[in-house]
C-alpha cells in the first residue's frame, strides 16, 4: 500500500486507528477454545467487528510464536484474512546483519503479505536497508518506544560529532535523523509512543512527512488528542494503535461487539479531531 | 545449562566453538530437497558431523521464519535433536515491551527448549528483564555487533550524566554497563563481533566475568587468535560462532564431512590457544 492509498483510507473512514492483534490465547474468551484454531477464530471476529472503523491491523508476532508452529499458522491465516483495503503491520521488531534481514523480509513480505514490519535500529544501516528494497513495502523503525525502558538508552544524549557540543541530541532523535538517509516518507515510518506527547512537536520538526506509528493509547495511558494535535501532518501522518483495550474489551461471547464499541469510541474521537484540524469536512 | 556446566563442556572438548545453523534452504545441497523436511535433514547431518567439536549451536530464526510455519517446524525439530550436552542459542534478536517479551521467552524457553536467546537492547530494561526471570535460561544481549552498521549508533559517544564529560563513552559500552544491573554472569552474555578485536580488552575491563558470544569469524573475517587473547577469562568466557564457513563448506553429498573438516580446524586452533593460555593442559 502506498502513502497516498493509506491517506485515502484515512479520509474515507475518518479514522487513523490501528487495531493491535495481540491475541494471547490465555486471554481470549473461553468459548472459542472449542475451535480448531481459537486464535484465528478470535482474530476473524475482531476483524469483522472493527474493519469499517480502522485503517490498519497490527499482529504482534510474540503472541503467535509463543504457540510454536501452530501459532505461526494462526498468523498466516490472519494476514490472509485481513481485507487488502487495510494496511498490515507485522509488529516483529526484527533486525539483523544484511543477508539475515533479507530472510526476515521474505518471511513477512513474501511468505506472508504484510505491508510493513517494525524494525529495531540498534544494528544500523545494513540491518534496515534490506527491508527497504522491497517495492511497496514499509519499514516502521523503532524510535521512541512507549515503555519505561525507553529512558535507558533512547533518551540518552549522544554526540553526533565528538568535537562539537552543538550537535548533541538524544539517541532516538539520532535514529530518526540518520534513518531519513536510508528511506523516504514513502517507505519508512517511525514508532513514537503516545506516552511521550511532549516529543511529537520536536519529532515533526525533524521528520515532517513520515507517518508515525503510535502505540501506547489505551492500556498504556497515552492521550489521543494531545498526540494528534502535535503529531498530525498534511497526510494525517499518524497511525494510532490500541491493542488490549479493544480486543479484550470483553471476555464473553459478546467480545466482538464490545471490541467494536471501544473501536467506535476511538473512531468518533478521531473523526472529531480530523474535523477540527480541517483535514476532513462534514 | 549453567555457566559452570558450559565451562566443563569447553574443557572436555577443548573447544569454545558455536556452530551457526543459518540453514538457508536455497543454499543447502540439492540432493536433500527430496526429503520431507530438507532443512531438518541438513541440520541433523551437520549436528552429527560436528557435535564432538563444538559446545553450542545457534540457529538464526530468520532462515526458518522465511519458510513460514513449515520453517518453524524445522526449527522445532532441530532444537529437539541437539544433544542436551550442548548450549543452544536462539539467534532471534527479539525485545519488546514487558508482557510481550514474556511471550517471546515462552516461545523460545518453553514451547522450544533453548538455553538462551539473543536480545536487542534498544527498548531498555523492561524489554530484557522478562527473559531473565526464567531459571537456568540466558539472555545474550547485543552490545557490539559484527556488521558495518555497528558504526551508526553503537559507536556513538553518549553522555551518561549530561553535566559531566568524564562519563562519556560509546553506546555499546553503556549497554554493557547498564545491563550488568539487570543480570549476572550466570544468566547474561553479550554479543561482541570478532570484527572489533581492539575492543575486547576494554570490554573485559567492564565485564570481566560474563561470557561473550562472538560472531564474525569465518565469512566475516574476524581473527580467532586476537579475540581469544584479549577476550578470554578464567572460565574461557567466549563462544566463538561460525555459520556459513562451516555449514556451507561443500554443497555436495559430502557436506557433513566438509563441515566437520572446517569445524575441526577451529577446534584444533582453539585447543592450541587454550593450551597456550594455560586453561587446559596436555
Amino acid at each position: 500500500m502506498t502513502r497516498q492509498q493509506l491517506f485515502q483510507q484515512i479520509l474515507q473512514k475518518r479514522s487513523y486507528l490501528c487495531v493491535g492483534l495481540d491475541s494471547d490465547i490465555n486471554r481470549i474468551p473461553k468459548h472459542l477454545l472449542k475451535f480448531d484454531d481459537p486464535v484465528f477464530e478470535f482474530n476473524k471476529q475482531i476483524i469483522d467487528a472493527t474493519k469499517d472503523l480502522c485503517v490498519a491491523y497490527k499482529p504482534n508476532t510474540a503472541f503467535y510464536e509463543s504457540r510454536g508452529s501452530a501459532g505461526w499458522q494462526s498468523l498466516e491465516k490472519t494476514i490472509a484474512y485481513i481485507p487488502n483495503t487495510h494496511f498490515t503491520i507485522a509488529d516483529a521488531k526484527r533486525g539483523d546483519i544484511g543477508n539475515t534481514s533479507t530472510q526476515y523480509a521474505k518471511a513477512f513480505f513474501e511468505s506472508m503479505t504484510f505491508d510493513s514490519i517494525t524494525v529495531a535500529p540498534y544494528m544500523g544501516v545494513d540491518s534496515v536497508s534490506p527491508f527497504l528494497e522491497f517495492e511497496n513495502k514499509w519499514v516502521i523503525l523503532l524510535a521512541l518506544t512507549s515503555n519505561k525502558g525507553s529512558q535507558d538508552f533512547q533518551y540518552k544524549d549522544l554526540d553526533d560529532e565528538p568535537a562539537s557540543t552543538a550537535d548533541r541530541f538524544p539517541l532516538f532523535e539520532k535514529v530518526i535523523r540518520v534513518a531519513q538517509k536510508w528511506g523516504t516518507a514513502e517507505n519508512l515510518m517511525y514508532v513514537v509512543g503516545a506516552t511521550h506527547p511532549e516529543m511529537f512537536e520536536r519529532i515533526r520538526s525533524i521528520a515532517p512527512d513520515h507517518f508515525l506509528l503510535v502505540p501506547g493509547v489505551g492500556a498504556q495511558g497515552g492521550d489521543l488528542r494531545k498526540i494528534s494535535k502535535f503529531g498530525m501532518n498534511d497526510h494525517v501522518g499518524l497511525l494510532v494503535n490500541s491493542s488490549r483495550s479493544i480486543i479484550f474489551a470483553s471476555d464473553g461471547e459478546d467480545f466482538g461487539e464490545a471490541a467494536r464499541g471501544v473501536a467506535l469510541g476511538y473512531q468518533e474521537e478521531m473523526a472529531g479531531i480530523l474535523g477540527e484540524m480541517k483535514v476532513v469536512t462534514g
